[in-house]
């Protein structure tokens, strides 16, 4: 017998925040979708407009800049009114209630009923399962995400201990995020060494100094540069992974694959 | 000096087909874009509906059997009517004169000008390039492409000579391709080592026996298995980074890099 599934809903992906985040979960829905020929796979719409959107972080450490989330709101209307039911945004900075609030608010006011899966809820849910009985998290991600306690907030709230470098240590995941000259944001096809070594021992200095039981990519460009799912023995959560896997489960449960097969 | 940058027009790409060239289109997009900062970007959307659109190698092969190119055209149409001023397509096969042909009308029907940049069209203008006097040019695509000539008549009419393997060399291509356990489409992310044997003996098979002077990859596919630039000394063209530097090109000129950094 055949197994049965139910109609997909569409996926809207808001992109270029940045752009190659928006291409690496795309990618990832694809790798985990259970499906042997190119009509099984999941209905999907990637709206990459980096230019509109101002920087994110760069808002959150100076709100007299502009704030991305209209920008961002007016895609996500554009989505929804394009046939897009199920939304994700592939940039957690974004999803701070400073930029997040607005353009939510944006795409309510635009009409269709449209389900909005978010990266940080996604992320905890999944470390939740990771550590049962809650655990030391490590995390990296851009100033503006730590600054406004994304994470931290969310994982204290669900039992967890968020750990972070000190503030020369976020500085250097920064700079291996959003330098012009050798930053994943600058360079992600492939990421230069220098990014790649430098986000490595972020993630050791939290494994080793820290002894966290895990370490979180709380910005979508750090598992661009850092693919391994375990470092030294610790778990290592890729929360573009743990968000295409949402968006699967809300477009259509089944074509969810439960392990990638070797 | 700062360089002037004209207003980038929005490039649409016709996804899905299969789903993971899609992917790989928009990554070599981005790749080629002359960027420092996400901003930099250029505007695009990937509509990625696999599900509506029946095989085109089938279809070529059977016309009893119902042309994609009504659901190709009817996803153009909607690109366009979102704001898609640039279109590509990253599967050569839907390039077909019978499945081309009625998703343009279609498209001119829905109403707003825009440019469709044929993957074909680019692929042989790279190849005139290649070889200014006339070249033996060994092809490597789907059945539905080699029999119904898409590239031989291109490449004839532009004074070079199309070389293919024979019907049982074409076969394993074919299957390296789309075979549902280990082929391309069924696994991409990665390739099983079978499909990319499978595609390298072809190559080498063109180039050792049939002294091509280039190996054309014309089938968007097979370069996510096969992701050299030259083998055994003979060029080997990529046509979706082809179609990505043209639909850069057409976008936004000053954008596209000449080369890639090493």
């Amino acid at each position: 017998m055949t197994q049965k599934f139910s109609e997909p809903r569409t996926i809207g992906i808001v992109g270029g925040l940045g752009p190659f985040a928006g291409v690496d979960l795309v990618r990832k829905i694809i790798r985990w979708t259970k499906a042997s020929r190119d009509q099984e796979h999941l209905p999907l719409m990637l709206y990459s407009f980096p230019g509109w959107i101002p920087d994110r972080s760069g808002f959150l450490l100076d709100r007299s800049l502009p704030n991305p989330g209209e920008a961002i709101g007016e895609i996500m209307a554009r989505l929804a009114q394009s046939g897009a039911e199920v939304i994700g945004m592939p940039c957690n900075t974004a999803h701070s209630p400073l930029i997040l609030g607005p353009a939510l608010e944006r795409l309510r006011a635009s009409g269709p009923e449209v389900e909005f899966v978010s990266i940080i809820e996604s992320a905890v849910a999944h470390v939740n399962k990771l550590c049962p009985q809650g655990g030391r998290i490590g995390l990296m991600g851009t100033l503006g995400t730590m600054r406004t306690r994304l994470y931290q907030d969310a994982l204290e709230k669900a039992g967890h201990q968020p750990v972070t470098l000190d503030d020369a240590g976020c500085a250097l995941i920064q700079q291996a995020i959003s330098d012009q000259n050798f930053g994943v944001k600058a360079c992600s096809d492939p990421v230069t060494p220098k990014a790649r070594q430098l986000l490595l021992d972020a993630a050791r200095r939290l494994i080793e100094e820290k002894q966290v039981s895990a370490v979180l990519l709380g910005c979508t460009e750090i598992p661009v540069a850092i693919t391994e799912a375990v470092l030294w023995d610790t778990p290592v959560v890729d929360v573009t992974t743990v968000l295409a896997q949402e968006l699967i489960r809300a477009s259509c449960p089944e074509r969810l694959r439960e392990r990638l097969e070797a």
